[in-house]
């Protein structure tokens, strides 16, 4: 399927939740401006303005009663985000305000939108294709610097241009395949074979750059997970306020203080980190700590690595690192020494050494954790990077129907069986930009949306 | 000083923060459409778009490459929000690119606002008196419908007119005093004193009315808020979480477990409850513990109502009543009786009674506590109602002005002296909306706005 437009109009707050001066609530669909117009109060209709212009009035509640000044903005279709008439309701930024222009709309029949549904209607119109959809959701959560570039080259249509051309040169080795080889029947010309044959392990070639992109493309979009863990009171908690030069965790001298898994994030030369604090690695028989130990183990599973802390004066971790690692991988693991401000001699061996009082050393962790992460790889440039599993999985998917026509082709089979094999690898190409998509496909992308977007 | 008019253009992000659609940054100041379309790249320049236009386009960092695309609208002086030239940056909901845009507006020449500066600038332009540019702030920390018509009314300005019609006739007064008054000079016309007597008493009837509902003003805008206090595992956070049907706080069987203070919000009857539960009110050799007992005591101290919560098991809280009542007014507190699900005979005496496991008596809890913040009042209408300490104070001190015309005038005091008290109370009256403010005021009042507002 593909390309059906929805009919329902739409609506749903636009801006982040919580207080702020202004919140934004988006209105798309066929019905927008009509509907708009029977709650807006305003100097003139909105259906006798212009497309791209503001209008100041009131919107008015069920029995007419003012509910707030707004500005609303029209777009009329097709230059709009979703390429349908669309309007934007900018009111005061309050939560209960915007919740209570949502409900008027819904009773004069908008439907409030799902998650991604502007996006998702932006592709069914064409505004954009499925890899720049999902480079929109990946620029609002970009965080740091690297990961906003890799969104932006996505959405200015990087990788979908690469995967457009690579996606028309299989299509025409196919047309190839079809007219020329099948055409000459049982006189197989053996020159043409080994062309197609280079060209499509060109094209495996050109794939497969992409797909070496994907590790660093992953970590430049999603970050690296990384848990704390260590005995109680080495000072996970101290070090985790050290980075974040704030008291968001509560420090104590008394161990077991950290119950909850705390969570922080730090950009350090444009990767982010999200750190996790936890509980302790220990059996415990008090019950808030067992419920802790279960989610330190959760965050260590899921951990990209893992910072294995303790003091100067805990030699002996090795019976925590043989728990950690009997459910972590080993070299994920790295062994943090903290506190070395309260000892001058200390003979250092192959780990890291750190101070979470005085900040020695933490520089030299931060270096660590971006060499165990991506090597000493950046990225700065205006270059096509693989960075979503989806992609990743599709291009793997088309290698393995190219190395399949190579068999093919070795196999002297006919034609029709090459040809197969060739548009499969297109098929699976076009499945990255949504040239060809399912349902579930569109769903399960425009979900992991965030409403309003 | 009044209106001086501030030369600098000004910027700040306008929306909640946080990640969303859509971000809206707000510049306003003479250089705005200038210093925009510096960084603004689209079809033509801002410079030469209407008023009330929008148009896409991209911002571009200070080495000419793209961070965002992004909607531009103008507003042009005098109609914007400000009064001056203003414009409004849409860019994608990620804090990351509204820093960075804010960065190169900064980098541009642009200052960062100060928190309510575009606000302040709306009342230096007499966009808004100072009255109703409180109300945008009360409107934007709306929670609940009464609330949020509360802070309406005063934005469209039933305080600002009944306030204006006071001093008007203060003022005519005022004249007549020092016109009519003192022309007769020695020849005092009792008719006409008594006349001004009468006069200058039912203003402060009027003013009495006003300075009256502030009680009420004050829960309607500010909410209430409810200390849940108690022994350990009495059930204070199980019947937290019965009321929001979530699970915030943990709930677990071991005594002591809630060690930070925990807030929710709560909705009855459009009034706004403010939940904080407590770490328990006792002595503790636990250090941790003790910092929570801290807080708890400073929450009971703010709390408007002190639920004083003892399960069926418990009957001798007569000591916790002592202890909190050793800092806390007894008629605040209402005690609660929790676990009635636990046995069936219970003697009811005046106390309420609950199940915070299976919601009974929970539904009169509530009346309790509407009860004991507003009585059975409600707030329905379009009437002046004040909710500010600010107004409270500047009425109280015209009251006061106006006594104390009266004792001049009973005193047989000249004329200008009465005029003097006269125009003191006019100038109280004016301090509401701003006809007279200080820097120290303004400061004041604006520092307490989010910034972008």
């Amino acid at each position: 399927m593909h390309k059906n437009i929805k009919e329902d109009t739409i609506a749903a707050v636009a801006t982040p939740s919580g207080v702020g001066a202004i919140s934004i609530i988006r209105v798309s669909g066929p019905e927008t401006i009509g509907i708009v117009d029977k709650i807006f109060v305003g100097k003139i209709n909105l259906s006798e303005s212009a497309s791209h212009t503001i209008h100041y009035g009131k919107i008015k509640d069920e029995v007419n009663n003012p509910v707030d000044d707004v500005l609303v903005s029209i777009f009329k279709a097709p230059n709009s985000y979703t390429g349908e008439d669309s309007v934007e309701i900018s009111s005061h930024g309050s939560p209960f305000i915007t919740k209570r222009i949502i409900e008027i709309l819904v009773n004069n029949g908008i439907k409030i939108a799902e998650p991604g549904e502007f996006t998702k209607r932006a592709y069914l119109n064409n505004r954009l294709d499925l890899a720049q959809a999902e480079a929109v959701l990946d620029i609002i959560n970009s965080r740091t610097e690297a990961s906003l570039l890799g969104a932006r080259n996505q959405l200015d249509g990087l990788l979908s241009s690469k995967v457009q051309d690579l996606r028309q040169k299989l299509m025409d080795s196919a047309s190839f395949v079809e007219l020329e080889l099948d055409f000459a029947e049982e006189d197989i010309e053996l020159v043409k074979y080994s062309e197609l044959t280079n060209r499509i392990e060109d094209i495996i070639y050109e794939i497969d750059k992409l797909i070496k992109t994907y590790s660093f493309g992953k970590v430049i979009r999603d970050g690296v997970n990384v848990a704390l863990v260590g005995k109680p009171n080495v000072g996970k908690s101290s070090l985790l306020n050290y980075i974040l030069k704030e008291s968001r965790a509560i420090v104590s001298p008394i161990p077991g203080t950290t119950r909850d898994v705390i969570r922080e994030e730090v950009s350090i030369d444009g990767i982010l980190f999200r750190l996790y604090d936890t509980a302790g690695i220990r059996l415990s028989d008090d019950e808030i700590e067992k419920e802790g130990v279960l989610r330190s183990r959760n965050v260590v599973k899921n951990a990209d690595i893992v910072l294995l802390i303790e003091d100067i004066f805990q030699n002996g971790s090795d019976e925590l690192f043989k728990e950690i690692t009997s459910f972590a991988k080993p070299e994920k693991v790295l062994k943090v020494i903290n506190k070395i401000d309260l000892e001058k001699n200390i003979i250092k061996t192959g780990d890291i050494y750190i101070s979470a009082l005085t900040g020695e050393g933490i520089e030299s962790l931060f270096k660590k954790l971006k060499e165990a992460s991506i090597g000493n790889s950046s990225y700065t440039e205006k270059s096509a990077l693989v960075s979503n599993l989806r992609h990743y999985n599709c291009l793997r998917k088309a290698k393995e129907n190219l190395k399949d026509s190579l068999k093919t082709i070795s196999n002297k089979l006919s034609g029709e069986f090459i040809a197969v094999d060739i548009r499969n690898a297109v098929l699976s190409l076009g499945e990255i930009i949504g040239e060809v998509s399912s349902e579930d496909v569109l769903n399960n992308i425009f979900s992991k949306f965030c409403v309003g977007k």
